[in-house]
């Protein structure tokens, strides 16, 4: 590599940011596909921000000191992966063979799979939250004096997680983390709802607690000078800086044009923009570097974890048990709690109490909580994110996006019996669907506690689901529950029929054999604890062994959740005869108790004891 | 009934006011749960609200030039409920013996099964977006001057949605909707982010748009001058009070005492705590009338909806389809449509250009656009809502929350290849697990204009899949598409084996069939363009016939989609003998063209009909 230039002045910044710009065009042009002139009204933002104030090792993508770079604008992709050319860490050949193509780790949108990307960006006002994880990190455990500079949209301003992530980060006093906002006019199919009112978005930016810089996009000087003073985290107060920009600058024919959002220069146009725009350029720049000497941090510590211990009868909520677990694993140095202001009830309180400055109360904002335990999981800590279940869909697209940032995060939900919009009857089937995620739903307190310290050395998204009661334990303490495993509290050889629960719904299959053995009916019981993965040969050989015979109750409505992993289970295992009855919450609920909701939705141990009897009458 | 107090003075609405706290008390410490402490704080503004301000015939809540009065505290139901009892539509015992009580209407979070609830509440962050639709329905589409009053919590303030609702009321200019923000500083575990901190609040809102009233709440002369301010509809400003109050105001053994939240007083403490209150009163009062004479809104016409026709073979995308179908749909002037800001990619656009007085672009705000969709709904329009379907997941606790509101409201996620941030892999397990939601996901452009029209008439959530590409017309204009049949494009009395898409895969599995005819394999083929409900009669028939071998391809996850659905009805219809390979999405894709991201997960007709293959040779 030829030696860069490091002392990147106001000219060369200026030259750099049409280098930029002349990469984004001819990048997504030769892909036929991307968002050319969402970088073009960037350019300068970055070109000034990359020569002059990222602190940025690209040798050592891990350096702990290293600032963060975050494009919550993710489609402006061709803007970063033009910077990761001019940095030379991607190859002008790289940039243009491999954009968008398919195999590609320059994808249309960043993701992890390039070193210098912490999260996955791409579904909007995401990467801001996503920030404020990292500089939570980097505030309070790392501690360390890195900035986090995200580059923002103006159009995904209009999403209320933008809000939250700068209510977070006055909050959390987050001096280290700087939103640049590319006002560029125009989204998608038009002006945005501001259009450029930069003090409309100054007003509220300043509002929710933020320094606010208001700058000409285009000037360099003007952007340095904000970058310069956005960038001190001797303050209190996170930093907004709003740019004026236009979109497609610099290319007369689109610029600040409408329809011209994620559309390639066609090949002819292109030629003539980069005539416009000064022709090709090869700059290799430096910015300055990390601060020297900063400490690594140290490793997670191997202190033994001892897991709380309870007694089998004993009645203990799961939910219970998940704080008593939450607070051994506090032992390790990299666990992070975190809850959305139901603390008290989740018993994440517990470790809030045991360990508070790893505790991080995120209120009622759960887009915000899951893109922080994103952030957390970015800087090396293992997050741990609580609410109640049924409010973990509000943050349906953020755990969608943390598997694509191919993060390790840990999510737990509970459970109760308070009307339908408390209670989780499609969280099973949520959290089922993301790639590569775990599921579980402990029965009670001793497998609870187990699975949590499992979760704590899982890839990717884990969920458990706790139960609000108490319940008998089952099993006793030092039992082992393996992720993909599954119990069978009850069974023998004559087994006529398999009663599959997970939950309350297993406590309710134990009274229904009970039950049912009364009657001269041998029950087989499966303690599905891991939802997913499942545990195909346990259910395979229940069913082959109760001629097909299997009944499953969940505390779910009928699709995507218990019933279904065992069904998929089953079917996915080859040629199978099966008689299956799931017993699921069909009706829409009211409020209740839990004994009065399990019988009116039919998963109670009559209902599952009868449809037993059924299966067995029907044969 | 004896006769009403309809002039209600503000010593009165004191009185009033205390009365609504002792029967909060009463009616939550009857029930063993419930939120009394936060019914308190706010018992004094709906006391003046009611007895006052809000213009309510309460014998008849279907009357349109009713005030609305939606609780986004949902959980302050008891206060709800007390309103109810204090205006006469609530008997005491009904309130008594009822409140919490399964099968009671009196849910712990209020539903529209009563009558005088516009929306489903419980799920915080979601009246106030819900009220802004409600408040666009009466502005720019009832043209009535009814006022939308939201009592929201401080807590909730925390959510970004409410930020999105007040963007959006201010960018509408709907100085209908008044916004009563109940800072009784303490949430359910602790001190709130902003205290009492009205100041920032006030800053917040005022920068999102909003006239702002700061009010001392429970002083009812400030209370009342505030909601008379508030409530005039002259201006272009929605309005925020922001009402310093106390939890458990009046009952000094709680009143701004932590760890009070969600309990309801004990028997013994519920007495002194009524004594203290001066006891229990039976005031029985109404409000103003709404205004007199007001023209009730023509019901929709009986326009005969002329849906587009399309050539078989030619290529049309289902978008398109989406789009004309959406124009046509246009004459009935109950429709109405939004969009997330990419309606030039969904062809919302079409309806937006045709119908601009019955098109609202949400910009990107997905809960508020659901949320808008359901306040449509609750004013009798019927909401069509596009966005990508990935982004959908965004809204996911919003269109679980519009199920239990009883909400009928139509959604259109479109679907292409533009890396797994774009592209939805988990919407149909989503949608699937809804409660009584209709999934569809038509192929070609006749059956998703055909199913278009069927979805202005569905009851619940209804959600249609629409793809990017455009693939040939299968289906003659004027076949029929019933919502819960499948298509049998292929079919022979020797099919061997059943192939079974939707959308892209239906293609797919036609190009598979053709491969295998020309080596003498027979394959029937099943378009599954309704997901949910799904055509069981059909499967089994197929299955039955083709010696239980099916082969499903889908563009999704493994979990909940089609597969499942697949699986769910083949196996829920008795003893089935089955072999079944679901080709699905199993591992994280990358960028890519529509056919090498087919190939590369597995889905393409090759690996159908490999699967295909694989089956045969096994049995």
């Amino acid at each position: 590599m030829p030696t860069p230039i490091t002392d990147v002045d106001l000219t060369l910044a200026a030259e750099l940011g049409q280098q930029l710009r002349v990469d984004s065009i001819r990048s997504s042009t030769s892909a036929g596909s991307g968002h050319p002139t969402s970088s073009m009204s960037a350019a300068d933002l970055m070109a000034v921000l990359v020569g002059r104030h990222l602190r940025y090792d690209w040798d050592d993508p891990d350096n702990p000191a290293n600032d963060h770079l975050i494009f919550s604008k993710g489609h402006a992709s061709p803007l970063l992966y033009s910077i990761y050319k001019a940095v030379g860490v991607v190859s002008d050949e790289e940039l243009m063979t491999g954009y968008r193509r398919f195999g590609s780790r320059l994808e249309g949108h960043p993701t992890p799979v390039l070193p210098w990307v912490d999260v996955a960006t791409g579904s909007l006002g995401q990467g801001l939250p996503d920030g404020v994880g990292v500089a939570l990190a980097g505030k309070y455990l790392d501690e360390l004096p890195y900035r986090v500079w995200v580059l923002c949209g103006d159009s995904e301003m209009a999403e209320g997680s933008m809000w939250e992530a700068l209510d977070k980060a006055s909050y959390y006093k987050l001096a280290n983390l700087v939103a640049i906002v590319d006002v560029n006019r125009l989204g998608q199919r038009g002006p945005t709802e501001l259009s450029w009112d930069l003090d409309a978005y100054g007003r509220r930016a300043a509002a929710f607690g933020a320094r606010v810089f208001a700058v000409d996009g285009h000037d360099v000087a003007a952007i340095d000078q904000a970058l310069a003073e956005a960038g001190d985290v001797s303050g209190q107060q996170p930093a907004v800086i709003l740019a004026r920009t236009r979109k497609g600058r610099g290319f007369s024919e689109v610029e600040d044009r409408e329809d011209w959002h994620g559309k390639p220069l066609p090949p002819e146009m292109a030629e003539r923009a980069v005539i416009e725009l000064g022709g090709e350029r090869n700059l290799l720049v430096r910015g300055p570097r990390p601060p020297e000497g900063t400490l690594r941090r140290p490793a997670a510590d191997a202190a033994e974890v001892k897991l709380p211990a309870y007694e089998r009868g004993q009645k203990v909520a799961t939910r219970r048990a998940y704080g008593d677990a939450l607070v051994a694993l506090g032992v390790r140095p990299d666990v992070v709690a975190m809850d959305g202001e139901v603390s008290n009830s989740t018993f994440a309180d517990q470790f809030a109490h045991a360990y508070p400055q790893r505790y991080f109360e995120m209120y009622i904002a759960e887009q915000q909580m899951v893109a922080a335990a994103v952030g957390f999981g970015a800087r090396g800590y293992r997050p741990f994110a609580s609410t109640f279940a049924a409010f973990f869909t509000r943050a349906h697209d953020f755990i969608r996006m943390a598997a694509i940032s191919r993060a390790s995060i840990c999510l737990v939900g509970e459970i109760g019996a308070d009307g339908p919009s408390q209670m989780a009857l499609e969280d099973l089937a949520m959290l089922r669907a993301v790639h590569g995620s775990t599921v579980l739903y402990p029965s009670d307190a001793t497998s609870a506690a187990a699975l949590v310290l499992a979760m704590a050395d899982l890839d990717g998204i884990s969920y458990m689901r706790t139960t609000r009661g108490a319940y008998p334990v089952l099993y006793d303490a030092g039992e082992t529950f393996p992720v993909g495993g599954a119990k069978v509290p009850r069974s023998a050889d004559a087994d006529q029929v398999t009663l599959v629960g997970a939950g309350v719904t297993l406590h309710e299959c134990l009274a229904a054999a009970g039950q049912l053995a009364g009657e001269g009916i041998s029950a087989r019981v499966i303690d599905l604890y891991s939802v997913k993965p499942v545990d195909t040969a346990t259910l395979a050989a229940a069913a082959a062994a109760t001629g097909g015979r299997l009944v499953v109750a969940e505390d779910h409505h009928p699709e995507g959740g218990l019933g279904s992993a065992v069904v998929d289970a089953v079917t996915g295992a080859g040629r199978t005869d099966l008689a299956i009855v799931r017993l699921a919450v069909r009706q829409m609920p009211g409020s209740g108790t839990t004994r009065e909701l399990l019988e009116a939705s039919g998963i109670s141990a009559s209902h599952i004891a009868e449809a037993a009897r059924r299966l067995l009458a029907e044969d």
